[in-house]
């Protein structure tokens, strides 16, 4: 691959001591690994990037372990990279400065579902398809589903949301509690069960987001939501992206409790047709999911459609039976995989954008214009009841000429987001990739109170060191 | 007055060198204040302790005032303490180190309504009615309401809710943005005004709920929302508060949108009678509130309705049209001042507690009990379908004794919601009362990651100190 960091991300390795392999393995015996490729494994993501491999990888099997893979990692200042499964968009899991990778994917039990009180406690390596089958009898979900099946530990670090954001949150709305180790290996429980509290700084939500930066995950306590009465979805397509934003920003306006509402461009419309064998018209168009009684989701339905209809929205396209949501919406969740089919062996970079929702048609249609001038396929998908939109800037990782476009397009992307009062990520996080960006969204002085947090709870900088902004011990 | 406040938070005053009145005369010129009658105002709040009195106060009107004000207070090391409207509960805004108090109730200018994006900005002494009073015209509200028309910094800085939250959510949830000056005169903007976020730590809700003790917020941006087409209102009398409280949690699991949801309990609905001239039936009561379009409206309160039944609650009285809600409403919000006048020259020790929902019957049910032993009236009322309740204890400031008594009763109620996974403040915050509490809560090791934080962003104690948890500089 030809995806380097980014310059600053590009860190020292620090040394590995033989001692703390050795100790590492007398702890967790064949649950640490050097191999190569289990180290190779362990040092990248789902972003563009060339992986930097951790210098062991420790397979966690409960808080207890977490606690001593850091106590172990911080006697011989080495960092300690918490994954999960792997799936992160922006290069947080690549060891920049060399360190342990504690894979708590074994984590992986309910610990408790509280159907009475609509929570769930779950290990951090528990994902989001596992606690939701585990809720299956319980008449309960878990409503925030990012693209790829991630780790409920890993979806509280960066933030995550998904396509039922609109109406349900993100995991900053949707965790109630945490269990963390620090990087001075105490063991911190954040919160309660209750569903608000004025106890205290608010822990939960500072490390919610906080990449692994400030600590490792080990627990997670979210707000569950009984499963609506009835559910109903369509498709509808528009003559333009303008005229199907628009939509949307009226629908919030209007109040309407719409549980999804997702944009999908033209050509990554043509990339779900192929990929999910569906004959879906070749526009800009949205997908809708209607959550509530018969009754209110019926009356839902007739005040977007008859939105949609002002914006020239045809072929309002029902789907009520189970499968056929079902197929609609694993078309939908797959537009990533099937985006990447567009070109052949190709990498996609992508970026995450979230305007105020006013802005929304003006940002995705100037955006449009700007991609269309680019040689590269760049489909543009979003979540926008939120005003949050993705792009997928597809490159040949064979030619960095197509790689610096896509960083050039990224670039322009996210600056006029941040001109129009947005974020530089709606649900993707900083990593490695935008901690510029989040400078400029910031302001110095806010990412140096960022800094201060980091410096109050990881002195030493042993906990995934080099991702979000620059820190020095 | 008898109420000294607790030991932790009995601290030496630090010295206030006649340098720094002079400097902050410069720079306010007569709106800063040392008379007596201003300084005993701004050394108190709605708790029942003794005032202690800042050393001069001054009347900021922009977050440049402020900024001036920290400044001057940081170069002598003196203690600045935010006042908003004065309307908290567990003595955040006395002066127990002396200091200056910085009053931004001047700060009320509306910054911008932006009606496109459901959000508002506004100067942090804006109270909430102050904001709804200027939203009349555009179709949208701020639901957030606590019993006091308090600032919105103030609400801010207490992770404030009320009896919307059910629904519409806490400050956790509503604000997404703040200016804040910090300790070290820096003034930081968190947030955009996008929906959602993953761009580094979450310094805003970090800010929501710290009390005045990282940084004087001086402006606020909020979600607002749609006023709903339809909204209806009802009161409901159950023969037990068990069969009023298992109405609400079956409200709640079943997922019905409701809006409102309080208990009121029998000696409360006296006092409400006798104060806003009603006649409702002297039971435990529930009062609801529905919003929506007309047809949801009405599914949701005939679904309510028929598990109140179940729970043998009568007389399920309507109030459709505004002034019959209003009425109802103002009756339910002026409870706290109706109570006072079950005991004529009482002070109120309330408490605020708030459980997992499926422990709220058990938890409100021992509670009652408890205090049915005690020679005090304490009334209890709560927003329930948070499993929030409160307890006025209402005592006889000359007696000692009844004081001792509330604290006893104060304990009581606090460790038995501890015991149900529940917090020992869902919304009044944490203050001077309730320090070792917050310890019982999130443990040693919780507090302390709390203190290194505040060393991290205020090494040197200047903001609210002695609030919160201990911290020495």
């Amino acid at each position: 691959m030809n995806h380097p960091a980014p310059a600053a991300a590009i860190r020292p390795r620090r040394p590995f001591p033989a001692e703390l392999l050795t100790a590492l393995q007398a702890a967790f015996g064949d649950r640490v690994s050097t191999a190569e490729a289990v180290r190779a494994h362990h040092g990248r993501d789902e972003s563009p990037f060339d992986p930097q491999l951790p210098d062991a990888v420790v397979f966690a099997c409960s808080t207890e372990d977490v606690r001593t893979a850091v106590t172990l990692c911080a006697r011989h200042d080495v960092p300690v990279i918490p994954y999960g499964n792997g799936s992160s968009l922006e290069g947080h899991l690549l060891a920049v400065e060399g360190g342990v990778s504690v894979d708590v994917s074994g984590m992986n039990r309910i610990v408790s579902i509280d159907a009475d009180d609509l929570t769930a406690t779950v290990e951090a390596g528990v994902s989001r398809k596992t606690l939701n089958d585990a809720l299956r009898d319980t008449g309960l979900f878990f409503p925030i589903d990012p693209g790829a099946d991630a780790s409920l530990g890993g979806m509280a670090a960066t933030r995550a949301s998904g396509t039922n954001a609109v109406r349900y949150g993100t995991m900053r709305e949707n965790v109630l509690g945490l269990t963390v180790v620090l990087a001075d290996s105490r063991v911190v429980k954040t919160g309660t069960r209750a569903r608000k509290s004025s106890a205290g700084y608010d822990l939960t939500r500072l490390l919610v987001g906080s990449e692994g930066t400030l600590g490792v995950i080990t627990e997670v306590t979210v707000r569950l939501y009984p499963q609506p009465e009835a559910v109903s979805a369509a498709v509808c397509a528009f003559p333009s992206m303008g005229d199907a934003v628009r939509t949307v920003i009226e629908t919030i306006q209007l109040g309407v409790p719409i549980a999804r509402v997702e944009f999908v461009d033209a050509l990554a419309i043509r990339a779900i047709n192929r990929h999910s064998n569906l004959a879906l018209a070749e526009s800009p168009t949205l997908f809708f999911e209607f959550h509530g009684t018969e009754a209110s989701v019926k009356e839902q339905a007739e005040q977007v459609q008859s939105l949609a209809a002002e914006h020239a929205g045809s072929g309002f396209a029902w789907a009520t039976r189970p499968e056929e949501r079902s197929r609609l919406w694993n078309a939908r969740h797959n537009a990533f995989f099937a985006m990447l089919q567009l070109k052949p062996g190709c990498r996609a970079v992508t970026t995450d954008v979230c305007v105020p929702i006013s802005r929304l048609a003006e940002c995705v249609v100037e955006t449009e214009q700007d991609l269309r001038g680019s040689p590269l396929p760049c489909p543009i998908v979003g979540h926008v009841g939120d005003g949050n939109f993705h792009v997928a800037m597809l490159i040949d990782p064979a030619r960095p000429d197509e790689l610096a476009e896509a960083e050039r397009l990224n670039r322009r992307v996210v600056g006029r987001a941040l001109r129009m009062g947005g974020t530089c990520t709606g649900e993707h996080g900083i990593g490695l990739h935008k901690m510029d960006f989040l400078i400029d969204e910031h302001g110095a002085d806010g990412v140096d109170a960022m800094r201060a947090i980091k410096h109050a709870l990881d002195p030493r900088n042993l906990m995934n060191p080099g991702k979000i902004f620059s820190y020095t011990a």
